[in-house]
């Protein structure tokens, strides 16, 4: 129920219910003044009158009309009552009163930046927050152990002391670089100790924060073609100068990336498993990386997403742990082996970049939720992480062999299948005639989230492919949607 | 205990406990090989004579040369055994010889940002992670609900569906955002729905995303003088031009920002509550501020980091809800009402810059954590974020006034306190002679943490303070740190 008003002031509809009526009073009268229906100098009733005009108590109009005069929309008068305040002057009312409905020809700039837009420009996950059978990247989160993490999460956010809530380290929680350490000397032959490691929030942080200390607008950095499309994002965005590398079965081509650029300020590359191709790149090539990097003074980005995965033998080795001269920035991510909404991923840092990363990252975001690393760190320490990526392990290698089986029996030889020996994914590269990206729109339809290759590409493609996921997906389900994905080929040529 | 073996090979030491035999073996050899004691073409021992010569089983021996074989360090050839692999070129070698422990004149170029080198070459907090007495932005964090927060979390991580788990928005978490639009409307009489409200982590992130959107390298922004070091630090790391405009007690200097910069391409401003002089912005500076904005098509950004904590009166209406031309970025926090390690902040977008902050967002992190924007939802939608604050305000009043009180009484009329009405700090404005800095740091001996106000200023300072937070501290905490700060005063002078 509302109660009209009329008088000298312009009307007001107070409702009895929701807002408290002195909010009410102090929304319309600001907006009378603002929108010009109230001008400077101009009187307001008394408070006593207005309480009995609207029928409601006289503090309560008393109170809106203090907070007015704090903010300094109205002032009292000695002997004058209250008043609009004068010191709005007119021509500032002037120039609201020309701009008002401008949206036309009249209207100021609305300028963004340029990297800003170059980012609108670039093409666009079109599923992104998709969890359809094939989807990319997602590990199986049915299968994440929630009763075990939901208690270590309660044994700290129960009991957090002041200094972990207040402002924390930006290299993240001590506990946890103590436990990752560890655990990339064992399982990564990774060298470093916990005073190299920032905790971030997920990889793609880690690659902004990369962007940001090592590059300059303009500077080179090569990338893996085809490669990793946040990746592509991460360095558009710092204003670099992307410079696509080709990779083939041994991983990226070195001599052809000096042949395009000499002299990269940073290479960008995933060796253990290369995203999308799924080559493991060899030790010729990591020994080339390592010694042109330290030639021309190139840092080197090694993105470690899923090598935890490896069907057959342990993990490959990092390229961090080879490195003599601490040119490799290592990054990591627990969305691979944990899930994605944690949103916690990891970098190892030559020990001359921990400055300028720390300051980096206290200009970015200050420093990571506490409560999330402290639970992750028992979760480390406790086994509970182990055991969980070698149970998945066994799962993937199942899953991986059924989505195989299951192309070559309803598709057969038109894929050509790279790589199906780790990680959440492989490629299968499609006959010259067809189009990937036409292929995933058709598939998006029937919840299926195929990854087009051509999306990881900066120039054209020399073939397409579909990138498929078997992480998240029972193996009925691959097998269904491998029925879809054949019906959908039959349909398209 | 180790178990010592010489040979053609370099001795290795096998640890009969902690890692595997078989990554032992891995990490042994290919270390040999990359640092060229073990040259490409030779051949390694037998796995069966190499078993036998260590004392462990063959397959040991076996796992550790077939992972080998897939990282390309050794090469099987038929009827010749193992060998180390011949595809290692010499000059990669010979490059690596050279560099080795070259950290002298040799050492090729380790160069990092110009943006980064700016950053590092700003004044950096000496107590960042103080929870001592006097730490401003801090609130009470021993009067958090911890109980009804842990089982928030409890209800939102025992029960996480697949697709809260997977990857998210990266505007953020739809009931959050939903539950902040209601929140934002009624007491912040900001004019949005949920569709503008960006979940960051943190108000600095937000900062950083308003600057990478917005900004240019070069382009100009006014900054509140003195003002937020964050915010100056984010602004900084864009490559932004910042142009100091000084702060009065009715907030930003409009008159004078437009002598030093007529087009700004943005304007930080903190008006319900200036950092860290406290002073609210008048009527008549909101409008003209809008007005100057529209005209040279400048964006504002509105910190509005703790105007929830007014001690007379309701909080100060926005700029953003005064704000016709959709000019206002709002950028908000849960760091001085909740607590800070939560790391949840939001913005507050005109529609047109939803999409470019969007891409920024994806660019940047993906997507914030779920489990906290779940959890937090509730805690707004179920009233405690209302009852929460209403608690704390009448507990920093008292705070607030205790504090007046002590300094008062302990100190007398050498300080000069400005603003003493609002939020988590006040300003002790110090006679001519003292330094700020020294007295911050002759106290941080004693873990108590008092910003100077010297430090929060991109110019000389016309005059010299102290930031003096009463938020986390109690009563006779803050008597006692008056206490210290006048004996360390009667020490100086």
């Amino acid at each position: 129920m509302t109660r009209p008003r009329s008088g000298l002031l312009p009307p007001i509809h107070l409702q009895l219910q929701g807002e408290p009526a002195h909010r009410q009073i102090c929304d319309w009268l600001r907006g009378a003044i603002t929108d010009g229906r109230l001008r400077p100098g101009q009187g307001v009733p008394s408070s006593r009158a207005l309480a009995v005009e609207l029928g409601i108590s006289r503090t309560t109009v008393m109170t809106a009309f203090e907070q007015l005069q704090a903010e300094g929309y109205l002032e009292s008068v000695v002997g004058a009552g209250t008043r609009i305040a004068a010191v709005i002057p007119d021509d500032v009312l002037d120039a609201i009163d020309t701009t008002r409905g401008g949206h036309g020809t009249q209207r100021a700039p609305r300028a963004i930046s340029t990297r800003s837009r170059t980012l609108l420009a670039m093409p666009q996950d079109s599923q992104p927050q998709s969890v359809g059978a094939f989807r990319a990247c997602i590990p199986a989160l049915d299968r994440f152990p929630h009763a075990t993490w939901s208690a270590l999460l309660r044994r700290h956010a129960r009991h957090a002391s002041p200094a972990l809530m207040a402002y924390g380290d930006p290299m993240g929680h001590r506990p946890l670089r103590d436990a990752l350490a560890g655990h990339l000397g064992a399982v990564r032959a990774a060298r470093c100790d916990a005073s190299q490691i920032m905790i971030t929030a997920g990889a793609q942080q880690a690659l902004q924060l990369c962007a940001r200390v090592l590059l300059d607008p303009g500077d080179a950095i090569w990338m893996e073609e085809p490669g990793y499309p946040g990746a592509q994002r991460a360095f558009t965005v710092a204003g670099a100068r992307l410079v696509p590398v080709p990779v083939d079965q041994h991983g990226l081509d070195i001599e052809e990336g000096l042949r395009r650029e000499a002299h990269p300020r940073a290479v960008y590359v995933t060796p253990s498993h290369q995203y999308p191709m799924g080559a493991i790149m060899n030790a010729a090539r990591r020994t080339q990386l390592l010694a042109a990097a330290t030639r021309a003074g190139s840092w080197i980005i090694e993105d470690d997403y899923d090598s935890e995965y490896r069907f057959a033998g342990r993990p490959i080795a990092s390229l961090q742990g080879l490195d003599t001269d601490e040119r490799v920035i290592y990054v990591g991510t627990f969305s691979k082996v944990l899930f994605p909404a944690l949103r916690v991923g990891y970098l190892v840092l030559p020990r001359d970049l921990v400055a300028p990363f720390r300051a980096a990252r206290d200009a970015a975001d200050l420093f990571p939720s506490t409560l999330l690393q402290a639970a992750l760190a028992d979760f480390l320490r406790e086994g509970h992480f182990a055991r969980h990526i070698g149970r998945m392990r066994m799962l993937y290698k199942q899953r991986c062999a059924a989505l195989v089986r299951a192309l070559r029996m309803q598709i057969g030889e038109r894929f050509e299948i790279v790589n199906a020996e780790a990680g959440l994914h492989l490629v299968a590269l499609l006959p010259p005639a067809l189009d990937d990206g036409a292929i995933s729109r058709r598939l998006a339809g029937f919840d299926i989230a195929v990854g087009p290759l051509s999306y990881c590409c900066l120039q054209t493609p020399p073939r397409r492919g579909l990138i498929l996921g078997y992480g998240s997906s029972s193996e009925s389900q691959l097998e269904g949607a491998v029925a879809r994905l054949a019906a959908v080929l039959a349909a398209t040529t």
